[in-house]
């Protein structure tokens, strides 16, 4: 197939380090422009954020030239080239597979609604579940109609939020389905086919550099802990 | 006061990104562990779990000499250090604020436990979860039981799952009973005193990594979108 977008590095030319940090920069650029700054220089940007200056000119340049000789960025304009290059400049569908917990929680997660995400259906086994929605109105759906729903809804990307030792079927139930891009929270290692793109969320890393500070601290030097960082 | 533990650098040297890579790096040599290698090299790691050779050099550098020329690492060894690194050669007692979806997922989550948290208290307000359980069997108590419950528990790590309206007001009352290391689930910007650590999940970073592949892909060459990276 012929390359259509020669300018723009392809996905697999770019880290998912780059990618995270491209979300954090426009979290940050979401809440300046909400307090009504117009534009902001990278070093600012990295000191009021504890971002790395350089290292946002360098994500940044992967892109284009966004930033201005004196004045830095201009804040919505580069909430804007990021939004693009994240490609949230167009609605994507969600589907989340298990309504427990963990899944009626991610569906209705206000995050995920104020960047333009639509949760439309989530999928359960249980008949108890099937036919009922989630408190913010997400209806659950039987995973036997998995494949109608998907079609319907257009879903692009499916949230894996059910037991370990289903993950691996629904997954591939997914991908038989079509969906190609898949955001796992079970623990399990999961496979899946060329073509389909699966980021696993591990929980258990925020939890431990949490515990990481609090061993250091408790060897170090108390007086210098204090650390607001989020 | 004084710094007992000058051979190690403080917490507030070593960046966030690094202890996140310190805990993927556990996560991989749990698995080589369980898959029976006893050695692994640097390059070896980075290549089975797309990892770079020699950022885990550098990251692992600064705590010690752990590799062994001609041989690499040693798995169990590196593990245990890891371990010890990260403070989690040691149980860390974990209270749940809210026990609404997301409160009670977390209480329950696998992973947690796995690596040795141990999750003993959920807090909500409302009467009607209060005296009940988690599926996992974790105690849901009144709000106003907090105090008490976090010197008895003696709670290292306060994880908030509480909506948006509520989330700083729940902190303070956390950090008011003495909790240093926080867990942040909301999606507000919250505020901590000097000497507590507060670390902010974003899920939405995660699904918009996947926007951006998506995007990438539509736009770019199909054929070479094949990425099974976790």
């Amino acid at each position: 197939m012929k390359n259509t977008n020669k300018a723009k590095p392809a996905a697999d030319q770019v880290s998912e380090l780059t990618t995270n940090r491209l979300s954090v920069y426009l979290r940050c650029l979401n809440l300046l422009d909400a307090a009504g700054a117009t534009t902001v220089s990278s070093q600012v940007l990295a000191e009021q954020f504890h971002l790395n200056a350089a290292q946002i000119r360098k994500d940044l340049a992967c892109f284009g030239e966004f930033g201005v000789r004196g004045v830095g960025y201009y804040v919505k304009d580069l909430k804007r080239h990021l939004r693009q290059i994240l490609g949230l400049d167009r609605q994507l569908h969600v589907a989340v597979m298990g309504a427990g917990n963990l899944g009626l929680a991610l569906a209705d997660y206000p995050g995920f609604r104020q960047e333009g995400f639509a949760i439309t259906a989530l999928f359960d086994t249980l008949s108890a579940k099937v036919g009922r929605r989630s408190r913010g109105g997400v209806p659950i759906y039987d995973i036997t109609e998995l494949g109608e729903v998907i079609k319907r809804d257009r879903i692009d990307i499916a949230v894996i939020a059910v037991p370990a030792d289903s993950a691996q079927h629904v997954l591939n139930m997914v991908v038989a389905a079509g969906v190609k891009a898949i955001l796992n929270f079970s623990p399990e290692t999961l496979d899946v086919p060329p073509g389909v793109k699966l980021k696993s969320v591990d929980l258990t890393v925020s939890l431990e550099s949490l515990s990481f500070y609090l061993a250091r601290n408790e060897a170090g030097d108390h007086e210098e802990a204090g650390d607001a960082r989020a």
